[in-house]
């Protein structure tokens, strides 16, 4: 038995938040000083280091669970399945809901629960929970839904990454350019095709790396101090991305007992541009090859980083020919690999 | 194989809420009308109705992660484990980790990266993540984790519910006496004795139910609609319970192939006495039996609502001889279920 993909459909907000809406912004560094230097300046620098000319808000009236909602639709129709037949509904996401214009998480009941109630599903034995793992939720969904049809509980899983990060940003703090809004979602089935999930890994460290990502005051101390915003130690991920990562792909890939030379594709999490080159450098650098052309699909330029969505938006783009010059065939070896707050890192080898 | 309980531990705050601190609220209707009734009829009816004396709430320095820290260390130590073998920490909770006296959940990084940082485990293959299911949430870790082992991917799990519902209640509502604070944490592990999980069920009815418990305004009007607390249809819950819960404890004893008879004792997610007393009169008119003396431990009286935590510190403490009148023995058959928000419901077979 092998367990594979059956359809994927994505969700991307259609407000779009160009770098230049950073203009009028107050940047301040971590400690409340001033940065020394213009906005456009600023933008430029961050650009250059991420990658990101824009980034997609969800509008005012929608909250995550609508945008994986949408998203859930679009993969159920791609997959051809009759809803009432799904097992499983897993929902990765960070926040819950948070309403636009207010600063608490609303998850009750679940977003899983509430996207069900959405999709108008009557089965009481789907069922719905949600999974916080940090950015890598939408992989470990899978990860999961892999074991309960391994272990004969399930069939067939909806697995959801959704997240609105814009909404517990900091204005104050350069780093909220990178945060989007977005929602991923697949139909995760058994199947007797030659095709499916070949290996997976998962590794939380958090001995020393617990808080690399945090819920924190703005830079700007005026603000109120019982508000918190999403925030990370940049340098710190970028070293323990770029030291952990490769090798968490590469022990899944020998895992797989694929060679590095017949991967096609690695969707790499959307969260740095440089980082995800790094991180790509070092992984052929760990076997002795050159990196091919057009291995790594990006979507940061115009998507930003939108969590546990990115790698499910991605793959669904490229799937439906939207990424210019990327596609996969049938029977192309990929690569889904994620890095993100716990800290998590995950990668999956699969056979398209 | 089969799979078993090898360890339990939990926390129970140590702030005792009487009943008597609720007798200078100013207890409103939903429509923010004053509840015509002194406040001590008020607490004398709903004490009357639910069973609770008293309830914990754990010390403002602390937060639900730590509660859950706790809870586990005692776990791990009952189970005699070294903790860098656990291959899965999964826990259950709400709300994320609220701080006295604020109104936002912080679940960056999850509570299980928290509470795998404060055990000190070094091992990354040990994977950390949050379940957000509702009150069942425990039940459903322990059945997660249970797939984990099935399929393979573990050997042992550390499975924690913790929640702190004091920080998330309106105080203008008379539901907020339910809530209360606390832990519950057990390691689950494969093993070739006579013993453990002997079947499980779960569902989750979102179709007409996602909505019976939800974060919503306070009954006082004045206050800023931008917060919101945890609210429940209470009539709603009653009658979903009642119809729902005795259902699904008979599909899964029968599953087990268990007869009811030889039930020793019941653990039921501890929300309401009078509702709890009313599933076991229904449980046993479905098998047209008479119900067993103390088939049923309760620690609502003194614990109130917990959430996630009421089950496994009710078996921690049932285990432990800590509660009176009640004691279980190697071989004894028993049940764990649970239902809340979502709507879910679950619940195990299992022979101690």
């Amino acid at each position: 038995m092998n367990i594979k993909i059956s359809g994927t459909g994505s969700y991307i907000p259609s407000n779009v938040e160009k770098n230049e809406n950073f203009y009028n912004h107050e940047f301040l560094n971590n400690d409340g000083s001033v940065i020394e230097a213009p906005n456009e300046v600023i933008v430029r620098k961050f650009k250059a280091i991420t990658g990101i000319d824009e980034r997609r808000y969800a509008k005012a009236h929608l909250n995550s669970s609508d945008l994986g909602f949408f998203a859930a639709e679009k993969a159920i129709a791609n997959a051809k399945i009759d809803p009432e037949t799904i097992d499983y509904i897993i929902v990765a996401h960070n926040f819950g809901d948070v309403k636009h214009n207010t600063i608490q998480s609303d998850m009750l009941p679940s977003l899983a629960s509430r996207i069900k109630h959405s999709l108008r599903i009557k089965n009481p034995k789907c069922i719905a929970y949600d999974i916080l793992f940090g950015c890598p939720g939408w992989i470990e969904g899978v990860v999961q839904a892999q074991a309960f049809i391994k272990s004969g509980m399930a069939k067939r899983c909806l697995v959801i990454g959704t997240e609105t990060l814009s909404r517990v940003t900091d204005k104050h703090d350069r780093d909220s350019m990178i945060y989007s809004d977005g929602a991923g979602a697949t139909i995760i089935e058994s199947t007797d095709e030659d095709c499916g999930i070949l290996a997976h890994e998962t590794a939380s460290f958090t001995y020393d790396e617990a808080y690399y990502l945090f819920f924190g005051n703005s830079n700007n101390q005026d603000l109120c101090r019982d508000t918190r915003y999403i925030k990370m130690d940049g340098r710190k991920i970028y070293e323990f991305a770029l030291t952990n990562v490769p090798l968490a792909i590469k022990s899944c890939l020998d895992k797989s007992g694929v060679d590095i030379k017949d991967v096609k594709k690695i969707f790499i999490h959307q969260a740095n541009e440089k980082m995800d080159e790094a991180i790509l450098k070092r992984l052929y650098q760990l076997y002795e090859t050159e990196i091919p052309q057009g291995i790594m699909p990006m979507s940061i330029h115009k998507l930003g980083n939108s969590s546990v969505a990115t790698i499910p938006t991605l793959f669904d783009l490229v799937k439906n020919n939207q990424l210019e010059n990327h596609s996969i065939s049938k029977g192309d070896i990929i690569i889904f690999a994620s890095v993100g707050a716990g800290m998590n890192i995950n990668a999956i080898v699969y056979k398209y």
